[in-house]
Formats: structure tokens, C-alpha cells, sequence
């Protein structure tokens, strides 16, 4: 077993990763949670058939009386209506403040149950069990929780750290290739970003199979990159923006697919190229030589490098479309592969500079 | 004008006192909110028409884009329907992370826009202008912000601090004298739990005139006392329980009107009453004679002294209902008149005690 601690002060807690995790989980929750008499799990019709029946029991075991909310997998379930159906659940089954929320599931699952746990009695404990690539890398690190609106994606919610998360990656056994290549491309991500040695081990392992045969150094490595940038900026006000790389513009892939045509992965993966492009183009990236690394590390995992975008959606990615929102964007670019470099440019000058790389 | 820190480390605030503050709120918020734009006024039905005029010009020449979000006066709009339709508004306003949240009203708007405060993007600045005697001594310190479940008031929702509070106690003059009155049992609440020269004070001026002619001192006086138990425990876990004098026996007396045949000022006034016989009953209050004094400021401002309640909706008040809730329950007596004394009581025998100060 692997153990990160994430140094959050009095809001500190441990990341468990290991092979078989989900069935002991009644022991790992205990201790961290000895007052809780209640475990309310949150899961979703795809996970709950799959693994609700291997935590459920042993949590029972180690003494909590569980109770279990499913809700329909998907995007569509994180909104208010489910939010309150879950507030409501939680009080019928008797929840107090020293009982415990755990999310059993991927990024959707996890924000809404997280969103839940912060608010409900106006916060109680949150444990977070995330069985999907994407939400080991992502969402179990950072604290954020959240629901959508009808104006966008995460506009309601709130920083509410979890007192431990625990990692099965055998659960990511049962992902489909699609969703397991829409986690490598944050995975990729953090090797851009931060460890040049670890995008080199990627490269070196281009398959589903190789990297898990070493999944859990891989969920480690990406977790400690996360850890070590949210721990200099919990709320979010600063250094945690170089997790952006590729999010400016794969946020216009997502917008111009209107959420549908392309994950969240896949439009990161085209976005990450589009940046290291740009990099390129305004003298920032030292050297051309990651391109192509890059591109044939996404093309390994099924991702494009590529993704067309008509000029108003990349105005509205950049946010040319609101007023009073200032003319300058932050954009996160490479000094060099492994290396983010925050830089700030006119909005307008952005814009000019993408639409050639991005033309449709 | 009075002026009170509250001292929260990075969370801290100014409480800010003084008649014809309300059409001045223009330059104090740009003080706090140096980088917003926007400012989001929450009010109610009823204080629309009274205030809202005197707010809104001194915000937008102070250079602020306003707009006004009216909900209808009443405990009945603090529910989850009307925080998502808050949320969207919010949006629908343009209201950025530096912006700013306002509510200008009551409790139920304190804590309905304190919550969608706390919550939309993940928490923007809080501005309270509390109107209500209610509001200004109890609800604008404390930082605790909720709407009401099915199951019962405040279940959802968080601590989320204000940048500022502002009182203008003009705003007073607009309370029909029942209202002003269920201020005033939590005033008197004040002096019983930690004063006993502001209980003697109170005594001297039993009517609303003369509170008013002192209310800039009575308003710091409940803020400040209100302020040294929040400072020492911000996230409600032990010390602040000695603000629920009153409150457990009161609460019980809230369920037997359905909360509609009772104020909370109402029910607490005799909930007082009650603790007092009690502790004198138990011995943990040493003299009788701050009863007199206390039966007679509660009834020169028209509020109970005795409310009937049925033996079963009194074992729900001290939580004999619920399973797993342990067999002790703190209630708050007085060691004497201005000295709260928080004692654990087994629940049994609470309600033992209870029954004959209280059978219907």
C-alpha cells in the first residue's frame, strides 16, 4: 500500500492507494472516523451493480450502519434537485455531525456527495473512494466539491477536504477503454507540467496494460504533483492555476461539442497540444522536441491532437464574451516539457494567436 | 459610529453601528470589497419597499453595478428551491469571484444569502445589513448561514464569515413591537449568560423607547458578548452551546405551536424562564432572586413567561425520539444571574425534572 499525506494544517488527510483496498475499507474508516455510528454511501447506477456490494459489507462489519443513494450516472445527476434529494436523504436516515458521507465512484459522484458532505448540518465527514482514472488523479486532490448550473459547469459549490480517500485500482479494471484513455490525459497532464522524468516513463509504457502494471506509482506520482501545488494554494487564488494547461482551450473543444461530442479528457488532450503550439509560436517553449513525444503519447491512448473550433466558442473560451471581465487571461504554456509557465496575455491577442492554430 | 472587530484570524471582520449607516453603506463596502464590481442585494417583501431606496443609490455612486433579488418575507422562502433559483440569478447577474453578495433584511435573508454566499463559486464576500433586532444581536455574529429541510430549520448550510456588518438601528423604528420584542428576549438572553450590569441595565430600561434611546450600547453590548464565545469557537463544538439558554426547552415549546403559534423570541423567553426554575430546582442556581427581575423585563416586553407543552413533543426536545443519540444531553442553567453554567443531565431525568415546570 501507498500512503500520501496530504499537509492541509487541521483539514490534513491521507491518500490509501492499493489493490483490494475497497474490501477493507471498514477498517481504514474507522480510524479515521472512531465517532461516526453512520455511513451514508453516495454511488451511481454504473458503479453500484459493479462494486457497491464489495464495500457495503465490510463497513457493516467493522461496526457502521450504511445506508446506500444511488443516483443515475452521468453529468446530468450533479445538479440543485439532486443536491436537495440527497439533503433530504441524508436527515431521513438519520445523519448527525459525527457521522460520515462516502463518495463510491468517479468525478460526478464525488462532487455531488462532496458538495452534500460540506453542507449538510453544515458539514460533516467526507470520504472519498473514487473508482474511475480520472477522479484518482483529479478530483480525490484539491478539496473542490460542486454541482452545475444552468449557466456551467461547477458554479455552485465549496472547498471541503476529505478526511481520507481510498484508491482500488483494480476498480479500474471495469472502465471502458474510452474512459480509462479520458484519465491519461490528465495523467499525461502532470508530466507536462511537472516531472519531466515521469512523462518519460509514460512514454516509455504507451498502453493500458503497461501502465497498470504500474498503476499505483502512477496514481501516486499524479497525486503528489496535484498535493504539492494545492498545498501552496488550497482556495485557489494563485499558484494552482498551472493545472490549467490545456483546460483554456480544451474548455473551447467541450463548449463547441457542446459537452457531448468530446470528454473532458479528450478536449484536454487537443487543448494541451494547442498550448504547446502556442508555447511554441510566442518563443516561450524552449524547444519543439516534446511535441512530438506528446503527440504520440495521446495517439497511444485513442486521444486527438486535433479539434476543430469556430471563432465564437474560442471568443467565449477566453472570455472576449463578458463584459468587465478584463482584457488580460492567464494561460498556462510550457518553458519546456515538464516545466508550466504561467503567462499573461491580452485576450484579444490570444485569440488572434490560437484561431490559425485552430481554424476550422 | 461603534465599531466592533471580530477577530477570526484571516476571516475577521468589523461590525460597523450607527444610525443613518444605510445610506452611507456605499463607502464602507468599498473599503472591504476593493475588487468588486458587482454587488448582489438580497431582500425581502418587506423591507423592499422600506429600504431598498435609501441602499441602492449610495452603492451605485459609490460605483457599484446593483441589482435587487427579492424573495417573500417569511421562514417558508429559507428552502433549497429558493437557493437554486438565488444561484441562477447570481449568474444571470454576471457576479464574478471578486464580486460581492449583500443581504438587506432579516434573519431568513441573512442566512439564505449568506449560504448562496458560501456556495456560488465556491464562496464570494458577505455583506450583512441586518435590519431586525433579531438579526443584529444574534444572526450577523456567528457565521453560521442555512436554509431549513424537511426534517427541520438550518440543516443545510455552512460557516461562511461576513467581510462587514453594518447596523443602522433607524432601521428598528419600521419593527411592528412584536417583532422588536423577539429581539429583545435574545438581548435579555445576553445579559442572563454573561452580564449581569447589562441584565441590571436592561432592568432600568424596560420599555422600547428607552432601549432605543440606548440602542447603539445595547446593540455593541449583545454583539460583543456574542463575539468573545464565537472567537473561541468558531465551528460551534463546546463554548458556544452557553448561547442556547433558553433554546432546548424553548425549541420544544416552537415544536408544540408548530412554529406558528410562537416566535423564536417567545419561545425562548419562556424557555428562560424554565432553565432559571430548573437550575434552582437542581441547585446549580444559587439565589432565586434574579427570577423576579428577569419575569418582570420578559413581561414589560410582552413576552411569555410560561407556554404549555405536551409530554411527547418535550421528550422530542431533549432528543428522547431519536435512536443513538447517548443518554446525556448539556443544557445551559445559571450559576447566577449573568453566568451561564452548562450541566449534563441524562436525558430520562431531564425530562423528569422538566414535566412538572411545564405540563399542559
Amino acid at each position: 500500500m501507498k500512503t500520501l499525506h496530504i499537509d492541509l494544517g487541521e483539514r490534513s488527510y491521507d491518500i490509501r492507494i492499493a489493490s483490494g483496498l475497497l474490501d477493507r475499507a471498514g477498517e481504514e474508516l474507522k480510524t479515521v472516523c472512531p465517532k461516526a455510528k453512520r455511513l451514508a454511501v453516495v454511488t451511481d447506477s454504473n458503479v453500484m451493480p459493479l462494486y457497491a456490494h464489495r464495500l457495503i459489507p465490510g463497513l457493516e462489519q467493522a461496526g457502521f450502519e450504511t445506508a446506500l443513494f444511488e443516483i443515475p450516472a452521468g453529468e446530468k445527476s450533479k445538479n440543485a434537485e439532486r443536491l436537495a434529494w440527497l439533503w433530504e436523504n441524508l436527515m431521513d436516515f438519520g445523519l448527525t455531525r459525527t457521522d460520515a458521507v462516502v463518495a463510491l465512484g468517479g468525478g460526478v459522484v464525488g462532487d455531488l456527495a462532496g458538495f452534500a458532505a460540506a453542507t449538510v448540518l453544515r458539514g460533516v465527514d467526507f470520504i472519498q473512494i473514487p473508482t474511475t482514472l480520472l477522479a484518482q488523479v483529479d478530483s480525490s486532490v484539491g478539496g473542490k466539491v460542486a454541482i452545475d448550473l444552468a449557466h456551467g459547469k461547477n458554479l455552485a459549490g465549496a472547498f471541503w477536504q476529505p478526511k481520507l480517500v481510498l484508491m482500488d485500482p483494480d476498480t479500474l479494471n471495469t472502465l471502458p477503454d474510452k474512459t480509462f484513455s479520458d484519465g491519461m490525459a490528465e495523467v499525461i497532464k502532470y508530466g507536462c507540467i511537472a516531472d519531466r522524468d515521469f512523462f518519460d516513463f509514460l512514454s516509455a509504457h504507451p498502453s493500458r496494460a503497461e501502465i497498470m502494471a504500474h498503476i499505483e506509482h502512477v496514481l501516486y506520482t499524479c497525486c503528489d504533483i496535484k498535493r504539492s501545488v494545492v498545498e501552496s494554494d488550497e482556495r485557489d487564488t494563485g499558484a494552482r492555476m498551472i493545472l490549467n494547461f490545456g483546460h483554456t482551450v480544451g474548455h473551447a473543444f467541450e463548449l463547441a461539442g457542446h459537452y457531448e461530442q468530446w470528454t473532458h479528457g479528450q478536449a484536454v488532450a487537443a487543448g494541451m497540444c494547442a498550448a504547446l503550439r502556442l508555447g511554441l509560436a510566442l518563443g516561450v517553449t524552449e524547444s519543439g522536441e516534446g511535441m512530438e513525444e506528446l503527440t504520440n503519447l495521446l495517439q497511444a491512448f485513442g486521444l486527438p491532437l486535433h479539434i476543430s473550433c469556430p471563432r465564437e466558442v474560442l471568443e467565449q473560451a477566453v472570455g472576449l464574451d463578458k463584459k468587465n471581465t478584463g482584457s488580460q487571461i492567464t494561460v498556462i504554456l510550457l518553458k519546456e516539457m515538464g516545466k508550466a509557465q504561467p503567462v499573461k496575455l491580452e485576450r484579444e491577442g490570444l485569440l488572434r494567436d490560437l484561431e490559425p492554430l485552430l481554424g476550422s
